[in-house]
């Protein structure tokens, strides 16, 4: 869905929960994206990610390294996630929002790796020393740790989404209803509500208008116009038979 | 972390899995919400996500309601989540980009209740006849349908996260090395060079140019301009004893 998905290596440290490796694998799926890594991935919790009646194919496509340096050899920008909290880091650290913007430049025309520690400690300074540099997603400071697969699909996300599309939502384009099918409605709602006995003679006029206002302040289309106006005639029709009766 | 974060209601309507509902009660906890309702929650599924020994204060101070109706009574916009796959649908659908825009919007002064399907079935026609608008993640129409955790991580990321951070990263703010330090730099590389014999007579001073040329292409920052110097010191000190023993 971005231009060079397939130049973005998604690489997961040494995971140890099944349910997370497939959380990853899908969102990655959703998105658009199709290498998964896996370092020093916990066996048993691989083999029961891959063997899950809902495993997609990207983690049937996912490829197993040893260590960080092989995973990662043939990418020319690899990026860290990490808690922005951990100050300590001798590497610089950007929040998500710019961090995507360098990664989709620099997909452009090279391979990107993205790292996700461990879901107990996170990557380790030997993992992060192979790093160009970190990236953090903005989360509360007060607790900033999010799930794995949470955090894969939020960083996924924000490479994907377009910012063009940040925009007040324009008019529906559907037709509007047409202001003689507005005076038919307005007039029905008065005549259900002089038969309701709702209006009162002495004020009759501004009721008509107060009405008229409502319908049009309605904004309806030109469909939905028509349904009221079958439903009205329905209710009319009632209150009148019924007054008969 | 937003103004009006507390006039946000994330409904879960019909969850059937804990993991979900403890993943999207610590995905509002990371992006700083926290008034969680459940609608219709598998009452197993709901008891272990609250015993479970990572539920968050979100979990703690959920809210179960009978109906959707009930969850929404106080709010004056309501979203549903929905794939955009499902065009049957009679509501007008928006991408998450522009939609939450909207819900920035209408939460400076009133209450939004956002809500998500179950798992399997996503929201019913009735749950969705509450809703003012659907909203959908701009997945891959191939593999629209997201982890029910996932989709609320994504949904809030995208109401907390800040357009103004979307820039190309400033330059480090770390003073760079001297023109001085990395003359003395090359130095010493081209001494090494030398005592390697890396440098033939006929070229040595295109290869003292392409050595600074190099160095200075480095970007260094002062403080590893320093590290660099001090570890070829010992390099060149090495290098000439060795050639001395």
């Amino acid at each position: 869905m971005i231009a060079g998905a397939e130049r973005l290596k998604v690489v997961l440290v040494s995971p140890r929960n099944p349910l997370n490796i497939g959380a990853a694998a899908r969102a990655m799926s959703n998105f658009g994206m199709s290498n998964l890594r896996l370092v020093n991935a916990y066996e048993v919790a691989y083999a029961e990610a891959r063997s899950a009646v809902n495993a997609s194919h990207v983690l049937e496509a996912s490829v197993q390294f040893a260590s960080v340096a092989e995973a990662v050899a043939d990418c020319s920008l690899v990026i860290g996630t990490a808690s922005h909290g951990h100050r300590e880091f001798q590497h610089s650290m950007q929040r998500l929002e710019s961090g995507a913007l360098a990664i989709k430049e620099h997909l452009a025309g090279g391979e990107v790796a993205l790292l996700f520690g461990s879901e107990k400690f996170g990557l380790s300074n030997e993992d992060m020393s192979h790093c160009h540099w970190l990236m953090h997603i903005p989360a509360r400071p007060e607790h900033e740790s999010m799930n794995l697969g949470q955090a894969v699909a939020v960083c996924l996300y924000e490479l994907i989404r377009d910012e063009g599309q940040a925009k007040r939502p324009e008019p529906l384009k559907e037709r509007l209803a047409s202001s003689g099918d507005l005076d038919r409605l307005s007039q029905y709602v008065i005549e259900a509500l002089e038969l309701s006995g709702y209006v009162e003679e002495r004020t009759a006029e501004s009721t008509k208008n107060k009405v008229r206002r409502l319908v049009h302040r309605m904004g309806l289309s030109e469909r939905d116009g028509k349904v009221w106006l079958g439903m009205l005639r329905q209710v009319l029709w009632k209150l009148k038979t019924g007054m008969l009766s």
